[in-house]
């Protein structure tokens, strides 16, 4: 196989140099339907504008031709918030137009896959649902983790089971990377995660289907805000 | 937008040393359906055996992880037999198990933005039906066009219209880079490609869903080997 990436063996920067964890306390996942009648970038501009610090496109329907305009509208409008940029499965997608990273879910390209063909700097998170899918992950070389689904949601019809906030808890405990939780985020929700050790939470309804986006985002962000127990395994 | 590849005033290598039409006399495209009873893996083999100098794996189906594993085995088949191996529409994969290239249609990633992130060795194959979307595509930086559909066709559903050898003639006029026919061939038809000056012909059941996959290579690649009437635009 050819390889285009850094050998597995060559030293990586240390993890905080690529991502600090702050960069994960929200990251807010797009879905066109919760969105509607709003547009994605809608929310999304308004989501930024209140300080989202990571926006990851999803869309498990279009044609990623299709997508393409819409990854570089966002592209653009994160980079003008200087925040993250993050791709879901379509690592070709995020490549081209320039994201920082991709995430990846157990369906998708394996993160050594990916890890042995993008530049050192590009950003891999994975979805796992328990501390040992979220070692071999960061073994792999992911460089944070989704996990979840932690509280029962509505937006993903493709969502796993739901594990609790005691599972998430143990995934934090097992590895060093940031893990940022997902699934069924509510603001009462969300104030239970800071002392779980993670690095933040991901949502899609909290924000897309949001009556007020930025509102949305303003209160979760200082939720999440609360003073975090650290993660120190 | 980071642009990971060459830039695009960079000279790239003369068309020739990157792709001799040769490997494009034949290129089997796979699918699991029409295999069936038989694996893809094991038509390709028997393919390759046979002579065809090229695979490309198609599946709009399956998950990207999945097909990871029979991505793989094609790479190696291929290698083992001197073979070019490209994958339809999935960048990620294609750059993953080290493949040749990547088969672009109207609804992928555009050649452009592909061309920014990928090797200067790195081959894009682009579905064009007329004169002037062979040509757009040959200008963003397309290595061969694959054009039809010439005739009628059960192997894909999402095939689009019928354009008839009169067109494909006009395709292969306005452009220098080679010309794939794809679209219901049959050894009868593709006895009628060779004086079009077409490079060769892409075919999914006339191998897929043969009897006998070596013997319809074979067949095949004889018709397509009558002296060309050579592209002279």
């Amino acid at each position: 196989m050819r390889s285009r990436g850094p050998a597995a063996t060559e030293p990586r920067r240390p993890l905080a140099a690529r991502l600090s964890p702050e960069r994960l306390r929200l990251i807010v996942i797009t879905d066109p339907g919760l969105a509607t009648p709003k547009t994605v970038e809608a929310v999304a501009e308004q989501a930024l504008e209140a300080g989202a610090p990571s926006i990851q496109l999803r869309d498990k329907h279009q044609a990623v031709g299709e997508l393409l305009p819409l990854a570089r509208r966002l592209r653009d409008l994160t980079r003008r918030f200087d925040a993250l940029f993050f791709v879901n499965d379509r690592l070709d997608l995020a490549l081209a137009v320039g994201a920082d990273g991709v995430h990846l879910g157990p369906t998708d390209l394996p993160v050594s896959a990916v890890r042995s063909v993008v530049p050192d700097d590009f950003l891999i998170g994975f979805s796992a649902d328990d501390p040992d899918a979220a070692k071999a992950a960061v073994a792999e070389g992911a460089d944070y983790l989704g996990c979840g689904t932690v509280w029962p949601t509505g937006s993903k019809r493709d969502a796993g089971q739901v594990i609790g906030i005691d599972r998430l808890r143990r995934v934090v405990a097992a590895v060093e990377a940031p893990v940022v939780a997902i699934g069924g985020i509510t603001p009462e929700r969300a104030s239970l995660l800071p002392p779980t050790g993670t690095a933040g939470a991901a949502v899609i309804g909290a924000v897309m289907s949001a009556q007020n986006p930025a509102e949305a985002v303003s209160i979760l962000l200082a939720l999440l805000d609360s003073e975090r127990t650290h993660n120190d395994p």
